[in-house]
Formats: structure tokens, sequence, C-alpha cells
């Protein structure tokens, strides 16, 4: 199998030998690695919470989307192993890779081993997730001898656990680097911190993007469209170039929940729009 | 009445005081000139033919369009003075700025009476128009002492009279600068022509832009979301900056007529992006 590694799991794939002693084979999945400068876009599914996942998937695809992870919305946490195959198989045949699922709270073991029953039946390595602090080890554990990457989300101000970037390295900086961030751009911002900082820390650990825009840099700023809102998400975008940034930019877009579709869309446009322009 | 007065209209001032002998207050209208680097986004209105007025500002709104060229779709040639002025009015009420009407099809001296009544009732200087060119010299008479603005638009290969923006320019180099281009940057390469040349060789003619993309640069081109197809536009728009375009880019999106709000917003997008990373 041809695959495109770029440096930084280049970097993963030492570090992964040195410190876990894992086999890492193909993390992450080859399809997701169109290439190292642009990334690809994708669906957080949440954004389209309201809509099934048939017309969910035409969004995506009127909307030139090619990557979704999958919320339990559409993908509930129950589903047996034989509906998570035919779920991502749909996907699939719609020309949606499904790159990852969650956000996932994880609260106990249990939790723990059926998302990763859940991922691994649905053919995806990267699993967004909220696991609560006191079984962080155990999620460390059960990753070893696995090709599973955690993405821990931020979610602000509100949140008591993992607020920022920071709040979550401080509780994973041990652990095994298939555990990092599901750096959400907006929530960052919304807790006074700079996103952009939070890509120069943590190059190795930044795992999803959640890729939005917001309307203040404040506790109470909330989701725009991309463009229209205070973040610089080209100063991202520079920096995601500059890691060697391998994932997706997952769109989330939580405004208009039952009217998603054109705000999405400008978003995207704007998005291109930047990547078209980026220094090559 | 402060007023920000570009190179190109300062051109324009003395181009008309010296061949034309025309009294020129303020062309064009204050309000379509918010500053001479990035360009008001507007709406050709033929975008929403198949939608009523109200749903038409409504939708210009959410996709922040600040301007609107009343294609007659929205306002017919035979509405009265009244009804100009209420129609125009339920724009401005909206936050759209009308700063154009058209296209509209000129083959007599009635209809060049009417144009110009119909534009002066509607508050707005600019006419997209496609004149019979047997009226050209007559049309050219009608606007001395005036400070209308014609706009004629290029509709690509399939037009037998103004294929190309040489093709007009051919027919009214020796008339007023009034009359000039109404640039579809598609048609033009639809034409087997490049924008850029034309912006190049005509900067004092370029008096409105028809902002879209095309799946291929040949005849059967169609129209396809702003990032999508094969324009480069951001090429477009740095010529337009370096000749001190003051106009509008109306947003001509010609696909999806039922619903085409999503691809409309992601073409805005695409170009707010492109605008966003322009070299100040």
């Amino acid at each position: 199998m041809t695959m495109y590694v770029c440096r930084k799991f280049a970097t993963y794939f030492v570090a992964l030998l040195l410190f876990a002693g894992a086999q890492i084979n193909d993390i992450p999945a080859a399809e997701t690695l169109k290439t190292c400068s642009t990334f690809p876009l994708g669906l957080a599914s949440y954004t389209l919470r309201k809509f099934d996942i048939d017309n969910t998937l035409a969004m995506c695809k009127r909307a030139g989307l090619t990557h979704i992870c999958i919320k339990d919305f559409h993908l509930p946490l129950t589903a047996t192993d034989e509906e998570c195959a035919a779920f991502a198989k749909k996907c699939r045949d719609q020309g949606i890779i499904p790159h990852g699922v969650g956000p996932i709270t994880l609260n106990t073991e249990q939790d723990i081993d059926n998302v990763l029953r859940y991922a691994k039946a649905c053919g995806v390595k990267l699993i967004v997730a909220v696991p609560k602090p006191e079984i962080l080890s155990l999620l460390d554990e059960k990753l070893k001898g696995t090709d599973f990457i955690i993405a821990i989300h931020n979610h602000g101000p509100e949140d008591k656990k993992y607020a920022t970037p920071d709040d979550i390295m401080e509780k994973i900086e041990t652990l095994s680097p298939q555990i990092g961030l599901c750096l959400d751009v907006g929530h960052t911002e919304r807790a006074a911190k700079d996103a952009v900082d939070a890509i120069k820390k943590y190059p190795n650990r930044v795992h999803d993007i959640h890729w939005k825009d917001i309307s203040k840099k404040e506790a109470k700023g909330t989701t725009v469209i991309c463009g229209r809102g205070v973040l610089d998400l080209p100063a991202y975008l520079a920096e995601l170039e500059k890691i060697g940034y391998t994932g997706v930019l997952a769109f989330e877009y939580e405004a208009d929940a039952d009217d998603p579709l054109p705000g999405l869309m400008e978003s995207i446009g704007y998005t291109r729009g930047i990547q078209k322009m980026m220094p090559k």
C-alpha cells in the first residue's frame, strides 16, 4: 500500500515506537492523507443534527465535502457492528469518507470498550472524545497495541474539564501521543486562548480540527459563517501547514440548525478562497 | 457631499468634460463607492429569477450582499415611475442598494427613452444593456447631459452582436465613455478571451462586472460555484484593483435556479476568502 507520510506522522511513528512499543501500520487511514499542504474538508456531523444520514450525505456531496466525522445523532453508540459497517459503507458509496466518530463522552471502562468497538466497526481510527479525566490512564492502557487516535475536544469556558487545549494537554502530556486534541478553534478563542499558539505548542497532538468562525473572542461568542466573524482563519491554516497537519478540517457550523446548508457552504467557500491564496 | 474619487472616475470626469461636454456630478452614486480596494458584493438579480422581490431581498441579506442590479423579472420595464420608486425604496429599506438595472435589450428609440425613465425612477445611474448596434449613436446622443452609465453585456460565443468585450468596444470606442462594458467574466472566457486582458485593455470602460465561475473555457462551459471551476478569479480581482475599479461585483449564479442560495453563498464565501487574502 502506497502511503504519503508527512512529517507529523513520521514523528508519530518514531514516538510511538519509542514510548508505546505499539505496532503502527497506517495512522491515519491513507485515504485521509490527500496531501500535506491542502487539507481535506469534512463535516463534523453535529452540524446536520436535524437531518437523517441520507440528507446529510446529500448535503455533504452538494457542499463538496469529502469526509465526515460521525456524531451519534446519525449513528447511535448502541449500533451493532453490522449496523456500523453498513452505515460506513453507505457513506463511502456516496463518496464521503468517514474519517472519525464523535464527539463521544467516555465515563466508564465500558464506554471505552464500546467506542473502540464502534470505531473499529465503522472502519475509522480517529475517535473524538470527551473522556472523564479519571479514566485517561485506563484509556491510554486500552490503546496500547492499537492504532486508534483519540482527539479530546476542548469545549470553551463553560467546560469544567476541558475548556482549552492547555487544560487537555495538562492531563495527557505523560500519555501516549495517540491521545491528543480535537482543536476547536472557536471554543479555544472563546476561552481567550490563541488557537495559533495551541497548534504551535502541541504540533504532534493536533489530531482533528473543528473549523468555524465566531462572533466574539469571549465566552458569549457564537458560531457565525466563516469569514464573517473575528477569527484569523488564514493564520490557523498557515500554522497547520507549518506543523504538517495531515488531518481533516471538520466544519462544525452550529448556527441555522434548521437550514444550515447555505451558511455551511459559504463557510466552505471562504475556506477554499483562503486555501487557494495560501503561499505554496 | 463627501465622495471618495478613485483614479478611474477622475479620468472619467476629465474625459467626459473633454469629449462630451456633459455635466457630471456624481458618477456613480456615492453609496456604491465603499472603498477603492475592496469591491462591494451585489446580486445580478437574474440569479434569483424564480423568486419574488421579498424573497430575493431576504436572500441578499442572508448572503450579506449589499447591492442589487434589478432584472425585469423583479421589476417590469412597464412599471410606472411610482412603482419604480416604491420598488427601490423597498430594497433600500432592507439595506440593499439598487446600483443598476438590467440587462435590458434596447432595439428602438422608445426603448432607450423608457429605460432612461425607468432607471431614473429607480434612482440608479447604471444601466446594463444590450442595445442593437444600429441605435448606439442615438443612445450616445441621448446620454449627453445626463449622468447615466451604460454597461453593455457580453454574452459569449452564441451572441452575434456582443460575444466578447472586444466586439463591444469595436462598436463603442468612438462614443462617450459613459458607454462601456458589463464585463461578464464567464462569457468572456467561454468565448476564448482572457478577462484579465479585457480589464487591462479597457480600464475606463469597465462599468459593471458579472461575477461567476464556469466549468470550461469553451462555448459549452456552464456556470459553477465560484472556486469550483476553471476561472482565475484572483487574477481578475487583482486586475480590477489595479485599474481602480469602483463598481460592484455582481454575482450572477445561473445554476440551481430552484434552490440557488447555497451555491450563491459558497460563491460569495470563496470571493470573500480571496478578497481577505489579496495583498493590501
